[in-house]
């Protein structure tokens, strides 16, 4: 059932398996006027695109996006724009290995259980492969949001057992300085060790990362289900491999005082302000103008090249052996699909308050 | 705009300010035929309301549930099922104190910001007893699921630095207990002291809880963005207050080998089964047929007894005062709270999935 | 499953059976700040509710709206608002000679094979009595339409073989001068004398309806499926008794050759105007700035005070017999009902187009 | 905003300009294990495709469907189906002379007030090219319904004043027979005649299609909204040049009395039958388990080889000049496209019945 589409007024629709013909994004409910072409969506693909670095995988997938509806002479026209990466070289594979496999860590069992049939090359639909619609989206996402002067920014901030400081005023230059995309430059440093040396020992280590939005104006965010923390935890959490969210304090709220907690309020130059931000952005769900930030935990990457015990589809005991190479880290090429998740919710929720609470009518504007 | 309803086939709207006339429900999409009372929603109601015990605020709010349509002859008809909590004294308060004040901690700010008008009395619409809803539309989803042999259960697993040890097994007895709602007994009484400590304090704790779903059949939640993880994630961060979301390893996960993470599959009387779970019941985001395990942060009550400094409505400096009890520790009412939203997405995608993947058709049933 | 609501932006859920506890609505998305008593709604109740004359029933319903959230202080909050009219003494009835019954013309037996279980008092869910909560949400909608100098009107033009005249500049004065709410005097006695000629007759007759905007500004109306057209097809369709809708030309265009159809298009004071208004104020489905006109046919009243052959339960012969009165002609009491539901299609797409096509943004706002 | 997609649990969206890359849909929802490929779908397009006749346009376009996700091994996986055609050659037209004019009777002014930019290339969104991709989705749906014994059947029922005497039994042999899509032979050469003399004359002419559903059960649709005649309604009215949409008695109710107007109730092998079918299958909004019978009203084409009174895009008189050839009468292709939509909504229907009503759950299935 429809479980492929994402957001209710600037709404996203993905399709595509890893290894059929194309995988895809449609686009409904874009302001119409927008600048668009391949251009801008290409490097964002490129930065969620295997084979970048020695810490992913050495695959090669040109990831080449092409629009084939809604932009006109280079501007958007306000109707669906589907964007679609086709696969070139996909089809000649050899599956038998996994065929009748169900791999530890996969959804292999869950979607036989759930579909009876299942396109098992590469994972199909629930193969990483499917964030590539969503990563295009969000490129479009993002460029609308910066015309109102709001960004998106992620990096990894944990590899294991190494956690990156507690840092401020993260650019992106910073993060794409590093293949861990990690802005502090020790912490990289450590990570990319630690990874090398998890990929030498033929296993995968788990990963966090954080993700801010600056420049978002207070009242973001609908009361109750569709609070802005609430929509972020779904389009975060949807994404593969992530085992967690929390936003500002997160998991150690749980520790604190609700006088330590509370963030105190100010003014600044006419704007109501707070002097910390454990409230991460976000009160009662609704943006206050802080900047938002929120954190995922990422578990280790499922394929590692390891027999692992397991069943076929006959129910009976099995080998899992992972053939090809594999990301022994997932947070690096997480963090341009967590930007896109995050932007694809605020352009929607900016939107929405829009339609609701923006200037009288249409004989206004 | 439409925040406030959720679910696709078993979808439910609230409505209602915490000191307004009534808060209330909607559920549209239930199966006719169910036995259905104001018995069934009550004790679920009176789990979750105010004065059940020492450690919850000592305000008595009756909480009173009438259904208004859909259920006829004690059976639901199919048709949208309307349940009402009317307000019986809210009215005649003095609310001078807060009427101007942004409350650090609150939504005061963020409504204003949105809506330009607020409902100040008792939070509006971002106070707690907006859940009333929530938890009577849960009962029903709860009924509805033990058709299915499906059981959802929440209890507090940690308030402050009190952690409950890791436990299997737990059942509704042992949570109901004690007024903290953590199975454990020895954990319950290291954390009703901690809370009456911080309640003299003047202060509140954070919390966590977590929740199991059993019996829930492999194959329950949508590809891509309708993950039962990502829905989970959504209802429970949709609750005021959660700060965090994980399930099954979650945010430890981050420290984790793939080897050591890998749930090992097994047959057991034809059923394929994990040794571990690891995976918190759901792979790709949908149901394997293990316990659902989730846990979610809960921040210190923001409401505490002590002045602290915000600003009005003017953006001049100011102090919030706290007048009337609070809940030291919000775990014990966010339980049923918990459970019901947990019940909710698991009724909707078992609806979901009936009409996907059912038996063929109409003819047939 | 989720039929019971409608709209996307500004979005109605109704509820309540036609003799249960109570029948209503809820609105979610309503901008904020907009001044809202049950004074406002109130009149339409009055408009729409049996009893009003000689050609509608003469059953007593007082229909007293109240407002059970969402306003505060006067002034709507953003919030979903409730609004429901408790049926005072309904419970007492005999229904011993309907409840194993299916009546022809009525949903009895749809319901029974839907469902398995119906409420049969007074046709439950099935009732007209369920557009109590729609004309409620129309009175809010066309409130929120007048600030942008946008009105709907409707008035009946024809009943049996009475029509009216083709009128411009209809006024709500005049449809509300006479029972029939025919604008054309001349007409409207002859309608009523039908009216009365039939109910004299022990039978019912059929009747149309047409329904004007007037102020819609062009670009109103989403591409492809949710055309301004389509969804004021299904929102006046939706209505019990409605068995057809056109708009301008409507099924008479498919007499007419493209060079008589087509209005021809010029220009007055800046603004792009056509000569005729065939196309009834929409040009692939979004509003050109002319009026726009629909029309919708209405069956005669089921419920007629004659014996007829029928089915009960058991699936055996059985004759029905009407008990209570009810109106011979539907159209006078619709035309409250249909002003209610074009209003709640404009008002949604008026603020779809804010969404997608309005101001730039938040922070020009 | 997202008015490009349709349906609930079978849920379609559609994408694609006249002249631009590509034209196709997305179906989320369609149940798994459904046989399905190109072939399946390539007749339903030849049907709808210009150039099949001398009375419809000679433009040649392939109209070649590919699946690009969502069937694996010819099944049906249950993710998403993308199918997609290419427009091969449509870039190098000329358009200088449609560019800055607004063609009457087409959408050409309205898509620039709405949007600023517009695809003027064809028509862009607007043009009935779009609906390949409802044709394309219609076949499958058409697939689903077949295994449940539900066949949708459309006919061409009047050419201006040619109209078909009524009928019953048609077949699809009947339909195809002729290349105005009339069953009756005697009529269909009366309209081809006309359609003729109308072509030569410059002109076009207005027609009407009937649409009939077999095998639907009794219990399809849902109360108030939604409507089995409201999501028709919706589902028909959204078609390029449909101006008018009834069912059952339609419009001619507003003749009838009461008496003659409702259907007698009768039992047939214990199945509740009516002796008429005045109520065109649906009572309530609900199936009743006779055919589902709607009419509709095409305007005539309003692309016609005669110079038209206009406007510019700066709002100066100009003439309007249509080039290329045009179906002088869009009923035949009209034909295919309506079965497709009345078999969207009835497999949608199923669905949600399934999942609300069908047996008890997954452990039974």
């Amino acid at each position: 059932m429809p479980g492929s589409s994402f957001g209710h007024t600037f709404r996203i629709g993905t399709f595509g398996e890893s290894h059929g013909s194309a995988v895809g994004v449609i686009i409904d409910g874009c302001p119409p006027g927008l600048e668009l072409s391949a251009e801008d969506i290409q490097p964002e693909l490129d930065r969620r695109r295997p084979g970048q670095s020695t810490v992913t995988t050495a695959r090669q997938e040109p990831d080449s996006a092409e629009i084939l509806s809604g932009v006109f002479e280079g501007l958007t026209t306000g109707t669906p724009i589907c964007i679609a990466v086709f696969n070139r070289d996909a089809r000649s594979r050899d599956y038998s290995a996994i065929k009748d496999i169900f791999r530890p860590g996969h959804a292999d069992y869950t979607y036989h259980a759930k579909y009876g049939v299942r396109d098992y090359r590469g994972g199909g639909r629930a193969s990483a492969r499917e964030t590539v619609g969503r990563v295009a989206a969000g490129a479009v996402a993002k460029k609308l949001l910066a015309r109102e002067g709001i960004e998106t920014l992620g990096y990894t901030c944990q590899v294991g057992d190494v956690v990156m400081p507690q840092t401020q005023g993260v650019t992106h230059e910073q993060v794409e300085s590093n293949a861990v995309r990690c802005p502090d430059p020790q912490t990289a440093e450590e990570m990319l060790a630690l990874i090398h040396r998890v990929r030498k020992e033929k296993d995968s280590i788990g990963s966090a990362v954080e993700l801010v939005a600056h420049g978002v104006p207070p009242g973001l965010g609908e009361p109750v289900f569709d609070k802005l923390k609430a929509d972020l935890a779904k389009a975060l959490v949807s994404v593969p491999a992530v085992t967690g969210f929390e936003y500002g304090s997160g998991f150690a709220a749980a520790r604190m005082r609700g006088s330590e907690h509370n963030d105190a309020m100010y003014t600044s130059d006419g704007a109501v302000r707070t002097r910390t931000n454990r409230h991460g952005g976000m009160l009662g769900g609704i943006s206050s103008g802080e900047d938002i930030v929120v954190r995922v935990a990422l578990k280790p990457t499922a394929s590692i090249p390891q027999p692992q015990d397991t069943v076929d589809v006959d129910a009976h005991a099995a080998i899992a052996l992972t053939k090809g190479r594999h990301d022994p880290c997932l947070a690096p090429r997480f963090v341009p699909i967590g930007e896109a998740m995050m932007a694809l919710v605020l352009i929607d929720h900016l939107l929405r308050w829009r339609a609701q609470c923006g200037s009288s009518g249409k004989s206004e504007s």
